[in-house]
């Protein structure tokens, strides 16, 4: 009886101990909260959720419920319209990751929460609530706080945790991945060093959905990249994808690892001083890209897929004035004000719409309004597990659809 | 013949070759090269020297020459009062350091270089050159452009490479050690992160001359400090001395691996946020500390003892925002001015004439006029031996007097 499920029913047994933050809509909300079903009857919404951190296949469950009640004043209803499934989004369930969820206030109850999963979204506004002049109905929005629970037909939030999207410039794809990795990209790429045209920046996990926006970005800049990524059969028809998003060069670990290398890297970059790093991956990889870098250089982490810490030698830091730095998008929203969040979005959306910035490849998974509660949860479970196991090199995103 | 008195009497064979750079003064300066010696005959100065890197017992010779030509314009002629020897000095001598000393344009000749060791000392004016009005003869002067050469009894040097030190306040010891470890931990303590007084600052190596300075000038402050100090059989006694300057806690790395540790550090830091760490170890210790830091902390590092890299788990820079530096006291001289170096010698010097900041435990090893230059060889090559051992707990500091 630890399913979210049996959580929830217990909620309803409780009754006034459902919490539902929602004062002004008590009885609504109530009979909401009461109404939610797990199998065959299905009244409207549906949510992927968890109550307990774990391995997803073990701790995940498909809810389906009824539908949201009007959106109280300074919220909005929101319907997702595609939720990506993000590596980081595991982490989170698993309860590995420094963000958590919240319980969600309408399917938790005092002591049982219930966690809706997922991060990044696009929803299209459903409804409106008193006190909100900035959104209409049919507007297309991201979430800017982290950890609002996108994997759901849809949820109430507040007016302040969502922004914008330009729906006529961009498709359903482009805004629903736009609002972590390309972000991440464009931040580390000005955010730590002071780039011209022409200057060298140096990353590994190139191949990552971040480091093939950082190519592209740069690219847009005239910044030059050296892409180290993993070998693999099909090095060359990634060397061949990574090139023409506007990879200068692409070199394999193995590659790096040659002491012959270190020639042809000083060819390339002719004398001159290469002062950023990204790095998705530490351990050995990164400790030889790290030597590369020259004088006053930022080396930046954002992830670190080898499981190995980050391992330098003293001396970079000492005498060649090497820093070291993490970049984390969350803490980045969490510290920036709505008009920085608006430019941003602005300046993203430009890149995609010129063709600068293209969308990752992925796949859309839908969630059809008629398949049953354990269907759905068997599906998502199983493309988690592909994507856990690196043998994904797509991006999946979910399309879950309202229940009839 | 590959010593430097070879390549100084060969230098003198070669006459018109031997380099002096000091063109307006061209015949006394070549007389002056021409008349070194390297044995029992003196002519007033001496100088530890070398002219290939190495072990510093292979290498090093002590060189006896003539007294110094009057001062070209904007130089200065100097006697050494006190130079120390610091654990940087014998990896410059080694090569295994990234600052160089120039070859001695009186000493060498084009095509053997001879290089005096040294790069800290307190030195008074003996004689002023044309266009200098900001010395004066007997003031004491310091060295700010690094690897000038110091282990010798005089030496004629830019204006522009010395700083004046205000006599009146300070011993010889408090001058002579004022350029290289004060600075490194006032600098440190500065340059990162802005503290309050009721602050941490965490450190290994604390018994470091630095890691002295850091305690004491962050005492003088009003900042806590925590102090990371290898075992060893008198640690009770090291402790007691370290807190007698100041230290707030003192931790043995035994004690700092023990996981009962971390509850302690709660205790006396009252989850206040440790924003400074201050590392000269690297390593596992460094690790351990660094995972001691609070959110948007700053681990800066000047030193790597243990030989080893330093590693740390990448979430630290992700999650935490923790950022890595380095800092060299050599390259903060390249990079600052006049005034701003000023400045520094004077904070540093009210710090001392104050009793913040105590001159180092040392002793003083006196090279006598009269001693030969193989006795010389031998007492600095045994210093050096004990030092790099790290037998000894005290600074070595030079007094070569003059030839008679």
């Amino acid at each position: 009886m630890n399913t979210p499920a049996a959580y929830c029913q217990r909620a309803v047994q409780l009754g006034a101990s459902v919490r539902h933050g929602l004062a002004h809509h008590t009885s609504v909300v109530r009979s909401s909260a009461r109404a939610f079903r797990t199998s065959a009857v299905h009244f409207g919404q549906r949510a992927i959720v968890y109550s307990n951190h774990g391995d997803a296949s073990s701790v995940l469950s498909s809810l389906t419920f009824s539908d949201l009640p009007p959106p109280p004043p300074k919220t909005l209803n929101i319907r997702f319209l595609l939720s990506p499934i993000n590596p980081a989004d595991i982490n989170v369930i698993e309860g590995v990751y420094p963000a958590k969820h919240l319980p969600s206030n309408d399917l938790s109850s005092d002591e049982h929460p219930v966690f809706v999963a997922g991060n990044e979204g696009l929803a299209e506004v459903v409804a409106v609530g008193e006190g909100i002049s900035e959104l209409s109905e049919r507007d297309w929005v991201v979430m800017t706080k982290p950890q609002i629970g996108t994997w759901a037909s849809g949820r109430n939030v507040e007016v302040g945790d969502v922004l914008k999207v330009p729906s006529s410039e961009l498709s359903e794809v482009q805004a629903a991945t736009i609002t972590v990795n390309p972000p991440t990209a464009y931040n580390m790429l000005h955010d730590f060093v002071q780039l011209q045209a022409g200057d060298w920046v140096i990353q590994n996990g190139a191949n990552s959905a971040v480091g093939q926006a950082v190519i592209q970005i740069a690219a847009s800049k005239g910044l030059q990249t050296i892409n180290f990524i993993r070998n693999r059969e099909d090095v060359e028809s990634l060397k061949s994808h990574l090139g023409a998003l506007g990879a200068t060069q692409v070199v394999t670990y193995d590659e790096l690892s040659d002491n012959a290398f270190k020639s042809k890297f000083k060819t390339w970059t002719q004398g001159r001083n290469v002062r950023l790093g990204l790095n998705c991956v530490s351990g050995k990889v990164t400790t030889l890209m790290a030597c590369l870098l020259g004088e006053d250089a930022h080396l930046v982490s954002y992830g670190a897929m080898s499981k190995s810490p980050m391992s330098l030698p003293t001396s970079l830091f000492i005498f060649k004035n090497l820093s070291c730095h993490g970049f984390w998008q969350t803490r980045w929203y969490a510290q920036k004000t709505l008009e920085e969040r608006v430019k941003m979005m602005n300046i993203l959306a430009d890149l995609i719409r010129d063709g600068k910035l293209r969308s990752p490849e992925h796949e859309i998974l839908v969630i059809g309004g008629r398949e049953s509660d354990s269907d759905t949860k068997t599906k998502i479970c199983s493309a988690i597990s592909r994507l856990a196991g690196g043998k994904y090199g797509r991006k999946v995103l979910l399309k879950i659809e309202e229940t009839p």
